[in-house]
């Protein structure tokens, strides 16, 4: 059974082996509330997951420590049971899908642990984990529905309890719920009124419609540009836990997630990935009420493939207007593609790339496309360049 | 003159104003040493820089601070000065270049200052800025010359000297000197076995020459992604400090800047800009001793633009064979381009960009070009893909 002694020993044990990850002021997140950042995305592995990881294999028997653990994941879970295990002196193996990123596999074997490939997608991997577990006698650490891999995550609610005064809610990224349920029971037992708040992709809002419908429900499928939280089906321990110490969950889009993710790297200098960064979209579109409040969001991961964080940026610029790309069509004659430099250089346009095409279809013969990409400031200054551009009769495609 | 009272004394004033930012172990900068990251990128406004604008405002006299403070600068001076102004309940003038990425004008303004915009270039603001304290009698904030801008800067050294035991060396970012020569005073007058090195631009190395040719040099053009340390001449009081304190100065290409950027972004999970990552090229690529020795890396800030930040990582993934641009001649009939995939697919790279092209100049006029832009893993998978395709008798441009 989950106690607060457990979450205070798993915090003593892991004391000398982790981070005591910094809480970090973020005032232009939402200016209408206090908002501090708790940054396991600055934890060892990238990610809060060794901890419960490393409590969990700190609580095995010597016999058990000797035959080996075994875990299946894709993403963190991975990386910190290989860490964990390694600190520990035990022998790790983590079944992988396939088609997990070579970044991640790489990861998981830099840490000492023996990958096991696996055809298929997470579910062969995990059922290929759990046979070997009976095969072979591994003891099997579950990503978040067992109590001391929840006691484990609860250790960031005590860090919280000594590093922010008087705080009034905390905000919890949800996939499985292992984290939010540690933190929940922690705040819960020592100081009841700090809401808890739980935040879930859209498209993978398992917990969310679980907790709603009044029983575990399990997704036909998930999507959600948020892999570290896309989880099907709650656990039974974490449903029960959130039922009783969760004052809420909502969700949050790709979109949304997004922003926060371009907002973590330009007001904060942080990277978080998509399932790190819900807490703080959510406290961003005020889905929870934080208006007048000290709040904390959890940031809980910052593993993230570089070529996605490099789409967030370019998607991120183009929604908020720093960014604009324009399709024109133009009558085929010289002087053309002057004349529109002229008219976006003139009112402070920054062109970054131009493709001119001459054939297409639906075009007039004797016309062509220009597709203009450049910098811009906002969404008014591109409409002023559109604008411009319709007042010398440029005909501008959506 | 500078003295280790008057950083104690900084140290004293800025404790409650500003954050003591985390030290942070990196554990593959180098594997032949043990790195640690000062991250001062991410202290309030994203730079070390407001340290020493602080400390400077917390000593002007009251006549003065009434008047009011000048400083020119289009990056992290400005918000420092203008932040720690608004902190003192001081009025801020800024002079600014007027081609000054809109997005540090706007930080600088939502501190409090009022931005004065100087057609020109840097050193025309910054005439601009000398002018308007000769008529208005505005105190002017150097952002390096000056004892106690210095002093304010050295603060960090000892917070490391606070939270880093046994440290052997420390690495530094270098443009006017301001901040490694506060650093260097306090080390080498508390502990001088630690080595305190100095990294510049090699496009901007204004100190590194001046030193090396034993007086002090005026560049005549600086040319860094760096341009935070971008600087053409050195300080008097900094050459000075530099010349009796300061170990050794190295240079990095702004290749390697990229490189270290990227490393810090995807291992650390921390946004630094040019300026704020020499000090981690410096170690990545061995330009100083760091083999065996604990080294503590200096990471000043964290202000990038996210579209520079966004070729930065376009750029990192092409050098390390991640991701991979092929020119390839094709004969103009059916199921070429079906070919090529299948090549391609079966080894596994994964094709994010395709763009076909009929007529060039140069091809023979029955033939044309694929320009594919794919994922790979390194630069021997892109090797394989090559080989592939040259074995079927495709034809390669470079």
């Amino acid at each position: 059974m989950l106690t607060l002694d457990k979450i205070y020993h798993a915090s003593y044990v892991l004391r000398d082996v982790l981070r005591m990850t910094d809480v970090i002021a973020a005032p232009h997140i939402n200016p209408d509330a206090q908002i501090l950042l708790k940054t396991e995305n600055l934890q060892v592995t990238g990610s809060f997951k060794v901890r419960g990881a490393y409590y969990k294999m700190s609580q095995l028997s010597a016999e058990e420590r000797a035959r080996g653990v075994i875990a299946c994941s894709a993403g963190n879970h991975a990386q910190g049971v290989a860490l964990a295990a390694q600190k520990n002196g035990i022998q790790a193996y983590i079944c992988l899908p396939d088609l997990a990123p070579i970044s991640k596999i790489e990861a998981t074997r830099s840490y000492g642990a023996e990958v096991i490939m696996v055809n298929g997608i997470y579910d062969d991997a995990y059922n290929k984990a759990v046979s070997l577990r009976d095969e072979k006698g591994y003891a099997f650490i579950h990503p978040f529905d067992d109590e001391f891999v929840i006691a484990g995550q609860g250790t960031i609610a005590l860090e919280l309890m000594d590093q922010v005064e008087e705080m009034d809610a905390v905000i919890v990224p949800v996939g499985g719920g292992g984290l939010i349920s540690g933190m929940a029971f922690a705040i819960k037992q020592l100081k009841p009124s700090i809401k808890v708040y739980g935040v879930q992709a859209s498209g993978a809002a398992s917990m969310f419609r679980s907790l709603r419908d009044g029983h575990i429900g399990n997704l036909r499928q998930v999507a959600t540009m948020a892999d570290g939280i896309a989880v099907k089906r709650p656990g039974d321990l974490t449903y029960e836990l959130c039922k009783e110490y969760v004052d809420e969950i909502v969700t949050v889009t790709d979109d949304e997630i997004s922003a926060a993710i371009l907002a973590l790297m330009e007001q904060q200098k942080l990277v978080a990935e998509g399932a790190g960064a819900v807490a703080v979209a959510a406290a961003m579109f005020n889905k929870v009420p934080v208006k007048g409040k000290k709040v904390v969001c959890l940031v809980s991961g910052g593993n993230i493939d570089v070529t996605i964080l490099s789409r967030v940026i370019d998607r991120g610029l183009m929604m908020s207007g720093r960014t604009c790309k324009l399709n024109i069509e133009l009558a085929d004659r010289p002087g053309q593609l002057v004349l529109v430099s002229q008219i976006i250089a003139e009112l402070g346009g920054n062109v970054i790339g131009v493709h001119h095409e001459h054939t297409n279809e639906g075009s007039d013969i004797n016309g062509c496309y220009l597709h203009i990409t450049m910098e811009t400031r906002n969404h008014e200054h591109i409409q002023q360049i559109r604008e411009a551009l319709l007042a010398k009769a440029f005909k501008l495609i959506d």
